[in-house]
């Protein structure tokens, strides 16, 4: 049993709380937040918990074995560098930090005191992403040519960050896990329509990488769609894969479908042949993807189990998002990588 | 009643074909293709059509006075130029020509001429498409700030033409008829997977446009994709509009859904609040796009009706599709227009 | 080469006439419908085809080796026993006839004269039904439980016959093929809502059948509904079958899921779990089940194949129509057959 | 605030408890269960509640206000028996009780000590149900001609009711709410096709029932389904509508579809004609229905609210259940109500 304290108790910070009370392995100790009203909200549900405005006053708590940081995103790196110094692991929120340096350094600073960091990149901790994984991995897609992505919906505008650092770290994420070819460039093109906070954020952007193995990422965020689509189709050489995770059930179709390429002597075309076959959606058992990661956290502290959502991977996520904004801020110029 | 020829008897010819035969202001008088075997499978069909392998025989017959080009699309242009020089009035399919020098030029001929171009961008001839004008005319969207299009399924892979040229001059002439602000840029960035017939063709792309008023459009076209999805998006300041083509019904739902800014002089922050309301879909009564597109090109010669699918929007069309292919050929380099 | 004439030229008409003149073993040679109006709209299509708007007179023409017969319900009895006492082969519409005892005794003259009927029960010339039968004879569903098909939709109201006799004729003869165990007993229910035509006919209806093998089948037609639904489920002790008609792909998902029975000695109860497993959709390429069905009639009669929508097959349909019938007018009374 | 106790801790227990936990009005005091498993499990969640596994306990705290019965069925009456004779307010799940003679035993003693009884119809509490009846009373869909409900999908076995008694309580609760009109029949018809547990239960049955006004409802209820279906489809002679529970968004559909009747004295014939327009889906908040019925139960405790899920309401779904079970044991014979 460890002891973990959850800093931050607004939308996200309610599920973390749930599933840390859930979880055996782990003894919540204290919920914090700055503001009163999420605090005593929450401190009502869970009578038995500590509560407390002030995280300091967590992390000079010696038994506190871990922090979860869900607070807004701007505050994630000095919290956690805090935290850090203050001999706790931590979990923290999506996206880790706001630049890849100081992403790095909190890396450095967790490897010297032999601390373990967990950035909630929560979607590679669902039953459909692992399967999805499991098949690439199996070899039955073949090569991949293209994961297209589409993460659309009204969305909660963010006050400090555009639609890309608040939607594409899901999707980066998942497609580094998926495919993880080295990117050698990323392009990123969107759309500030609203003025306000005065500043432009982008409501709409579209970002494409490119990678080694001249295969091809592209991820659709908007915050101005009225259709809610969350929804990745991945093109291999073997057979292709549909991921609606709108679906309540059937998420992952995968089609035996592709192109067949005969090349023959006697022509001098290359001979291109569609093929269309059978569809099947493998039984993927629901969990609930955050009490997977509550486990997995307790693992990569108490048995030292690696991680894919360790601090390596933040770094890479927000080295991917910052060159996407220093291409969005270039008209769509590919930076390379 | 006008006496009209089809050339090229493959499959769009053949529903070209099928709607000549039925209009009542049509007489088609001949089938031709330089292929015998498409030939005598519709002149089986159609046995009192008579039948040619060469279009000049067409072009020497005095009573004709229109002629369809549904041929490979290297030859719209010279077939184009020759009926035109013929004195005949033509429809020819998309893409209308392969740059827009050619395009240019076959205006010029036809205006000089007095001759009608008809370039045939169906779905500016479906009662979808034509509702959503309306709508948007109506100012019930407000202003446009994006429109998304996804045309995307396992396609017939083209030996002279990418995707590009291939799917998006639909969305092309879509975007164009329903936003006709002037586009001041256009970027694309696509995947050339497959080799073959000695050049690489993008099967993957991505376009992006953006217009004087700062509203964007976005198309995403694909050959290499498991599922058929055929939609666009459309958001506006007032209403959003979703229209999916694979429905049978309810292609278009307008949605009651937006953004409300409210700007208060006390408070630094502009209050950005989302608004969720109804949804309708209104009944749009099913047409034969191209049964009414025959009638129109009728109208167009004999009443000298304007066309929003005349030469000039095809030049425009492929001016498009030209900039897009040199953004393509420049790693999504903006290219202004 | 077999001569054919096609009586009958409303909408269904067009389609049996489309598709016998693109068929390469039939000529046909006459249209005939008493209405001079339908006639023509046709004949303008089909220049080349003779028209009547007398049926006896293809009748008498000896060149003729079948007739169509797609005419209104109540007539296809007396111009089906004209034809085949004229020595014609004979196509005809669902339903067959009006009642058992004219359809008994339309498959004796056509048995001592040696003809062939065909019943056009049309759905068991889809791939789709095709491929279902195929898994079901495969076993790969177990022993099947029940099959429940609805078929609803705004639909066109009959003067002469209500929505059991429009509708249910579909299911009853898919479910006949899928399904060939004894019938034992029908009930049907319904609603006659709107008074008209000086009679009333029922809009919606549920109809019930039981099987010799304790298994059930239910079938929902109604005229009323706002959404339209070609929907079978199939129930079996391995796996169970979802057909979904108005999908455009993917229209049969087979379920590895269903019941497992352990009875153990120890236990006093039998355990019932549940398994649910992965979900497939065989691929089945389209095809326009009216042109198998034309190139399945010239076999019967060229090539004396045997057939599942002979005269017997129409048989038991009416015969189930009008026990359904019987137990509509007795308040749901179970029907023994 | 009220103190309440919730006998019962299995899967909708769970729900149970969570909700009078949240809720403002209520004080949770006991969980009961005479497994001691479940139990433990929830008073793991939940430290700060007493625990107990004899609800006779409860019965003696003088200070509790009502209880909540959420045990198996046939323990329904026996429990809140008890608890209304010891001066409890008792909410009680479906089905209210095994018999109507039970249930109006229950309302009789409830009646003589002033004591509420709700009973558990938590669809009547759903945002989207409240919008129908809304709209059906309206008048927006005119006279209802038929509902046709539907309510399958892989389910779990009972050992001691079939399918009908699971499922369909919540379908007749809707029904009688939105159509108060007076039942004057039911009938039932269904398959028990597994032997288990000594006994035949029905996993499959379909439910009829007429009322005063020549309306109709259908209930379909399955636990054999491969697919989950919920939904309910309702005819009304001026618009139809569409619920469907399975979708997260757009639930409801109304449809300003139907039949115009045009009766002319010069014509022999009534004319019908269809009727096909736009469709909306109105904005429904989504609500926790059970928060909204706990608020309610409250209510009807403190402040003599009177409700459409009291005590008769139970009678009226169990008298359904009732006589849908005799007509199920009688071939489908129409039980007269």
């Amino acid at each position: 049993m460890l002891n973990i304290a959850v800093i931050g108790c607004g939308y996200w910070g309610a599920h973390l709380i749930r599933n840390f009370n859930n979880a055996n392995d782990w003894h919540l100790k204290y919920l914090c937040d700055i503001d009163d009203i999420h605090l005593n909200k929450l401190a009502n549900q869970y009578k038995s918990i500590a509560t407390t405005t002030n995280y300091s006053e967590i992390l000079r708590d010696k038994s506190i074995d871990a922090v979860v940081i869900a607070t807004s995103s701007e505050s994630h790196y000095p919290i956690a560098k805090d935290a850090l110094l203050a001999g706790k692991n931590v979990w923290v929120e999506k996206p880790f930090t706001q630049n890849s340096l100081q992403a790095k350094e909190l890396v450095d600073i967790a490897n010297k005191n032999g601390l373990i960091i967990n950035v909630d990149h929560t979607y590679l901790y669902t039953s459909s992403i692992r399967k999805i994984k499991e098949i690439i991995d199996s070899g039955e897609l073949g090569d991949l040519i293209y994961i297209d992505a589409v993460r659309i919906n009204l969305g909660l505008f963010r006050h400090n960050e555009n639609v890309v650092w608040d939607l594409a770290p899901h999707d980066l994420s998942i497609i580094s896990f998926l495919n993880p070819i080295r990117p050698i460039s990323i392009s990123a093109i969107g759309n500030a329509f609203y003025p306000y906070s005065n500043q432009k954020l982008e409501e709409v952007a579209y970002i494409t990488i490119r990678y080694e193995d001249n295969s091809i990422a592209h991820i659709n965020v908007n915050w101005l769609s009225p259709v809610k689509i969350r929804q990745i189709i991945i093109g291999g050489t073997k057979r292709m894969l549909l991921y609606d995770d709108m679906q309540t059930v059937e998420k992952i179709k995968v089609y035996n479908s592709g192109v067949t390429i005969n090349t023959r002597q006697d022509v001098y075309d290359t001979l291109v042949q569609y093929r269309v076959g059978d569809m099947y959606s493998p039984y993927v058992k629901d969990n609930e993807a955050l009490a997977t990661e509550c486990a997995h956290f307790y693992d990569c502290i108490n048995n030292r189990v690696d991680s894919f959502t360790d601090g390596s991977a933040g770094v890479l996520n927000v080295s991917l998002l910052e060159a996407a904004q220093l291409s969005l801020q270039n008209g769509g110029k590919e930076i390379l990588l």
